[in-house]
Parts: C-alpha cells; structure tokens; sequence
C-alpha cells in the first residue's frame, strides 16, 4: 500500500476530486473555497455528486446512493462539506459508513492558534492529532443479552495499529515535526490499549530522528487541554482521538475554523470540523475557513503544495488583514466584516502575500513522500486452551451456581472461575461484590494446573467445548455467548478476571 | 440500599475509620491530616490496615492481604494516603480491586477553583465529577482471538447506570447543586451509552428542581476543558470519568490538593487524587491538602458535616493567609514556606475562622440524606433470535467465505450478514473495505423476513446454534466465540452491522 501523498510536483498533472456540497451552509462554503483554488491555479478537475440530507430524506437511511459511490471510485479525492443528519432514528452516520467503507484509516486534525484573530488561551499551539478512525468502539457491535448488561465489542487490530502509528511518524517526517505522543489507557486495558502502545514502540524504534512518548490517556487529556504548546503529533485510537481533537480545536479556538483529512490506502477525504450550520444558512455569511483549509490540506496530499502554501498564506494575511466574516469579527483587531464572497475575495487579492505576525505556511519545504507498507501478518502458533462461557442468571449467589458448574461432567473441562462484571465472585469472593444477571463462567482443560502462581494451561478441541455447551443447555443454564481462550505462541491471549 | 450519607448530627456517635498510611509521602500527609482531624474535634475512632508496596512485594500479587480485608469489613470507611505500585509485570491495581470488589460504585471528584493561590485560566470553576466506578472497559475483559485482533468487553448495566445518576442527582439535591449533565457517546454506542442516557433522562423527571442537560462525550469534555465555569455536576460513566476528572483537576490546578471519594452502598473510601511522590519522601514538605479535602469529604459523608466545613474553612484561610507548602509557594501571594506540619498547625490555629475572598464551606447547611434505592430487575420477554459467530479467517475475499457460508445447511439458521470490524462486506459489500482475520457472521431464522426495510425476526432454539456451531466446525471453520441475538419485549437487542 502506498498512501498518496507526494511532494514532487507534476505540473502536467489534473487531480480529479469528488465534490459534496453538503447541507446548511455547505454549498455556500464550497463555493467560496473552489472559487480560491481557481484562482491560486489549483489543478484540479470536479464532479459533484449527492450526499446527505436530501438522500436520507428519500428514504436511504445511509445518506448515500449508488451513483455517489461510482463518483467516489471513479475520483478518489473527496472535497466535502459539512452535512447535515435528520433527526430521528435509522438514520445512520454518513460520515462512519464512508470513513469505514472506504477504508479511510486515518483520521488528520491539525490545531493551529491564530491569536489574537481568533482568541486562545495558547498563542502557541499547534498540534496535530492523528486519530485510528476505523476500528475500537466505534464498529459498533452490541448486544443486550440479559435484562440488566449491554455490551459493545472494543476492536483493537495489529494491521489498525501499525498503519496509523506508522501514518504518525510518516507525516511528522514529510511535515517535518518533531515529536510523536502516543495516548492509551494500557494500564487498564493490557492487551487491547497494549497491543496500540507496543506497535507504538516497536514503530518508534524506525524514527530514531523523531522524538517519542506515551502518556495514559486521562492523563495526557489533562495536560493536553493545560498546556496544549508541549505536543506536537499525538497518535491516538478513535474514541480517544475523538475525545482529544475536540479538546484540541476547542481551546485552539478553531473549531469553525479547522479542516481535517480521512486518508486511506485509495481514498482520501477532506472536510471542515464544522456542522452545517442550518441557522445562518443562506444569509452568505459563513465563514469557508473550514472547507479551504481542508481543501488546503488535500492540495498538499495530491503533491500541489506549492499551491496549498500560497492559498494558507494568503488565509492567514488575510485574518492579519482584518477582513473577518462575523464568526470571527472583533472590534479590536478587525477592519470589515466581510460576506462569504467578500472573505474569498480578500484572499484571492492576497495570493502570493505572506503573513507577517501568524506563521507561514511551508509545506511544499518538507521532504520525502508518506508510504505505508503492506501490513504482513505474523505466523504464531494458536492453540485453544479453555472458553468463557457467559451465562444469564437472576439469582444472586456465587457459592451456588459455582457449586452447579462444579459439579457439571463434560469430557475434558472443569470450571476455573466465575466473574461477574469481570470481579472474581467463585470461587473465594467477597460478600460486598454486587452481581448483575450476567456471569462469566471460565473454563480450561482438566489437566491444565490452574492452582499454580503462573498456571499452565493444556489444549483442548473443540468438541469439549460443544460437548460443555450442550450440558450446560440441558441443565437449564442459559448460555448467551462465548469467548474462546487462546495461546499465541505459548503465550495467553486473554485477560485474568480482577481478583483471580 | 441506604447509602450512608448523613446530615443529621449525631454528637455521641463515633464513628470508626481504617486508616491506610500508603507510600512514600503517605505516612507525613496521614499523620499532619488526623492531627487536624483530632484538634477538630472529628469524633472518630482509627484502626490502622496495612495495603500497597510492601504488601505487594511480600509476594501478594492483589496488594492487600486477610486481614486488610477484615479491618474494612469491621471499619466500613476508609481513609486511605496514596500507595506505591511496584513496576513489573503481574502486580494488579490496588484501586481498582478495591473499587470493584467492595462495590464503590460511584466515584466523586470535585475540583473548586483556589485563585491566585493555586492558579488556574478559570477561578470561577466550582465542578464536581460524578464517575461510574464499576463498570465499561474497566471490567478489563480481554480476548485475543486471532493474530490481528484484540478484544476489550465493554459491560454498561442498567443497575449501574440507575445508582450512579440516582447518585448525582442525590448529591445535587443534598449539597444544594443546580444542574447535572449527562456525558455519553450514544450518537455511536446506541445500545450500551444509549442505555446510560436513556437512565439519566428517566431519572432525572424524578428531579425537577435540578437542571439537566445531556452533551456528547467528545464535545463535553472540549466544553469542559475551555469552559468549566459552565459545569455543575457531571455524571458519566466509567472511561469517560477517568478521562473528565483528570481534566478538571488540571486545568483547575487543584491536582496535588484535591480528594476524592468511592462510595459503595456498606463501604466508602476517601483519598487524595495525586501519587505517592516518592522523590520527597521523607523531606517533611509534601502538602497535605489532597488527604485533608479527602478527609473533609469523609465526615461529611459520616455526618459530621460542621467539623467538615470548620477544617475547610481553617484550611482556605490558611491558604488565604499565605502559609504554603513547597509546591503551592508562589512570592506574590505566599508569606511563609511551611513544612508539612506548619502547615497543620497553621490550619489548627484557624479553626474557626472562615476564608475572606475563597468560597465558604456551607456543607452542613444542605438538607436531607442520600438515598439509593435497591435496583428492581424488570420482567421482560427475552426471545433467542439469532447468533453473531466470529471466525478467524485468513481469506480476503468476503465472497467467497460469504459463499461457502451460505451453503452451510443447517436446521433452521441462514446468514444474514457478514461483517469485519464492524462494517458489513456481505452481501454487497465495497471492494475498498479492508478486511482483518476476524469476521462476524450473523445467523437467523430461516424464516426470519430479512430483505424488510425493519427485518421481522423469528424465534429459534439454542439448539439450532449448537448444531450450526458443529456444522461450522466440521467444514474446517474455526469458531472463536458467539455472541447470541436476543429481542426483548419484541426489541431488537443488538445493533446493525455498518452499511446492513
């Protein structure tokens, strides 16, 4: 896999982008951008196509069409902007079913401040968080199997870990940014959140150039949303980095201000961090910062950052200038509030200007090209050594049902624990442990040595499991999942319970 | 349940109180706090318990041994300095096991603003974060299944969720609060946050005097941390919280002064925020503040509520009077670098006296007690469905695994769906979809009407799933584990794959 990002420029060459121009003030805002890309010589070439409120309204609840899709794969960059989602339910994330569908694995939000036009308590933020945006919570998976527990599957994948982690370092070599932050929770979450930090740590050893650390997520937040200035890149999974980049544009004070990309081996998209904006839509009064920094970011992405560095600067003279739509008027550093149109003028008049107090944009001084190998997949050896049986149950009891299970004769297992809301209840609990109807039931090997400080596991087939399952049934117990326990390579693949 | 939280005073009662000393600076800030405690007056009696670093390194993997266990199960409260963790490998969390086997379900972190003594962008902040303690990812349920994908069981109870905003609603009528926001990510996780703020609406009709408001966890905590002075009480579960507190305590400066309590229905546990700071261990100038606020919070809860608000006032009008410890030392508004004990003193010499410019501690004159009532477990129809079964599978063509699956006669199961990571790539599925060796595959009635634009499922028999789990296993697929599809009251229990 190549990711498409190049520096070489290539003047011959016309990018082909799909254009959304998206709800509310969206079609307002595309404008304006495009009417700047012309004029700064972006070569480019666009097709619209249809997302979004119309198409959910006629009745596609995943506010795409099949049109939009051959759009999509015939251009392979997307310029969007901000849609918006009718209320009511069925209606599903337009923006989750493309980022997901087209593989668009990294989720790009850089914070800049641009104090004192737009006002930050941190004149010197600039930050980039580089967000997994396909996997972790966010697939989606849950299931109510008893009365009182929901759950929701945490997907954390070694190819997810390895091209965002390897994305981080990448972009901080090309941009030419100094450190990388990885943010998890692994002192919890051991294998999940540790298999993230690992590949972090294994990736990092690549970048010797690039300066790297981990911080606990609760942790790094707090000092994120302190002292924003000490970060550079921070590499993230995609609940945590929707947690952050929100944290981040909020105190940078850019969040109507900010564009982001959703990068994937084939794909790329751009798009403002703002919504549509319903209730200023029509009156031309919209500010486009949103859609012409996302659209600045993808100049640089398909290799014209020559472009993308004049179109920035011309931005930031620009906001310098005192032109400021309303959003952003303020009496003490604008000269004229300025319509949509007139804002894009202004930067237009500005093409070739450099700011002067705000930093100027470089991009088109970085280096190197951002790849992202194949992910090879590792051959260890597995072996199945027990299952977690989830059973629903509305008694109370531990020592009881501990006892039932106990005394339950299938070929080859024997009950090792039993968890409720992952505490050790059976056996050994303590009394004060409240239990919910939903109870994790560990079973291994008979022969395997469970009373030892490290215990040894011993294999099993299958069938033993099938054989346990079908006792359980007939006893009256209500089996409602399970959960295979593995070895890779001689090592455990699951999770001890809190107590155990 | 009747969590014990009074504000009746009772002058005869003394109240009994296990005291774990902790690490490092443990020992100096116990020692300056219960010397505070007793010239208060505080009406307790103390029973010393051994926990942490030493207990770790003598071999207990959990940190706590018998008759640890006993002094708590005699005391019921617990006054607890921080605690050391040693590094390696194996030592588990002594918080969390606390937490979790005595039931402390609800953890209780308010951060008040102390400007200019301790400074902070926001001297109005005044929040108070109510944290599910129990429960989400921290179950730490984890499961390796294939060799690229992890799993981390993320468990939201209706119990859990009725005690915690039961809890902040009890807490905000009692300490005369105005307004509770509920923070949760339901726009992605339906079932499981759904549920969380699905509760939070039911309750708080039970509430009308008390404001409330519900944000998305990702823009709530962007709000939080750029605007704290907005925010009454919070209410949030368990991640989340971690999160949340941790950015409350650091943008309100109060990390190293802050408390903290973990209160269970029979068990409550009152202790600082910050570590056990073992680099000025032993120098006599660590701060008491965090153990003292815990301490303060302690006899409120035990319904000492005077002597609570007589210690925090003599506390901030130490504060005010400029006897500091080393870390809060600051020339333009310190008049004396105290050590641990000065500072004690300072406070003990102000009992009585109530702060000028800080806020008054009023705790005692809020009215009425807390009170969580025992969960009810609902009676609801409960109908097997269907079956999601995971297979690890080193293919890359949906097609063909959707093919072969859809071949697979079994009594009355059919596919409906196959899905990676979330996102459906059978039937018609995208070819840009990229796929990991951990594929979900729903099954359902065969007369289940599933081409509907709302599917009308059909009953099936646990039967039915052990003999397509044989099936399965027989042609050579490998099962990793099955999570079964349930309705409830004729309600779906479980969510659409992305693009179903």
């Amino acid at each position: 896999m190549l990711v498409k990002e190049k520096k070489v420029k290539k003047d011959s060459e016309i990018v082909k982008i799909a254009i959304a121009e998206g709800d509310g003030i969206g079609p307002e805002i595309m404008k304006a951008t495009l009417k700047v890309l012309k004029a700064a010589g972006a070569r480019i070439e666009t097709e619209s196509m249809a997302l979004g409120e119309q198409v959910y309204l006629a009745g596609n609840s995943a506010g795409i069409e099949k049109n939009a899709w051959e759009v999509i794969s015939r251009n392979k960059v997307i310029l969007k902007a901000p849609i918006t989602t009718p209320q009511g339910n069925g209606y599903k994330s337009l923006n989750v079913t493309l980022r997901k569908s087209l593989g668009l694995f990294a989720n790009i939000r850089p914070v800049t401040a641009l104090h004192p036009y737009v006002k930050t308590n941190f004149p010197q933020m600039d930050v980039v968080i580089v967000r997994e945006n396909e996997e972790d919570l966010y697939a989606g998976i849950e299931h109510q199997q008893t009365e009182d527990v929901v759950q929701c599957l945490k997907l954390i994948t070694r190819p997810g870990c390895e091209k965002i982690v390897r994305y981080a370092f990448e972009y901080a070599k090309v941009y030419g940014r100094k450190k990388v932050t990885c943010m998890v929770k692994d002192n919890i979450m051991k294998l999940t959140d540790g298999l993230f930090h690992n590949v972090f740590k294994e990736i990092s050893q690549e970048y010797p150039e690039i300066k790297s650390e981990s911080q606990i997520i609760d942790i790094g937040s707090a000092k994120l949303a302190a002292n924003p200035e000490n970060y550079d890149v921070i590499v993230t999974t995609n609940l945590y980095g929707d947690i952050i980049s929100d944290i981040a544009a909020e105190i940078g004070g850019s969040v109507g201000m900010a564009g982001s990309a959703n990068i994937g081996a084939n794909v790329a998209m751009f798009e403002a961090i703002h919504g549509s904006a319903p209730d200023i839509t029509g009156q031309k009064i919209a500010n486009p910062s949103g859609l012409l920094n996302a659209a600045i970011m993808m100049l640089a992405h398909i290799g014209q950052s020559e472009i993308a560095d004049n179109i920035k600067n011309a931005w930031l003279s620009t906001l310098e200038a005192g032109y400021h739509t309303a959003d952003i008027y303020q009496k003490e550093v604008s000269v004229k509030k300025t319509t949509t149109d007139e804002f894009a003028n202004e930067i237009i008049a500005r093409l070739g200007n450099k700011p002067k107090k705000l930093s100027v944009s470089e991009m088109s001084k970085g280096s190197g090209t951002i790849q992202i190998p194949e992910y090879k997949r590792k051959v260890t050896k597995k072996e199945l050594v027990g299952v977690d049986v989830f059973l629903d149950w509305q008694g109370s009891d531990p020592q009881w049902i501990g006892g039932e299970l106990e005394k339950i004769k299938t070929h080859n297992l024997k009950l090792k624990m039993i968890t409720n809301r992952g505490v050790k209840v059976f056996p050994d609990g303590l009394e004060e442990t409240y239990c919910t109807d939903h109870w994790r039931c560990r079973f291994v090997a008979l022969e395997a040595k469970i009373k030892r400080k490290i215990p040894v596991y011993q294999t099993i087939e299958f069938e033993h499991i099938m054989a346990l399952l079908s006792n359980l049934n007939q006893k009256g117990f209500n089996v409602i999942k399970t959960e295979n326990l593995y070895e890779f390579d001689g090592k455990r693949g699951f999770s001890l319970g809190q107590g155990e």
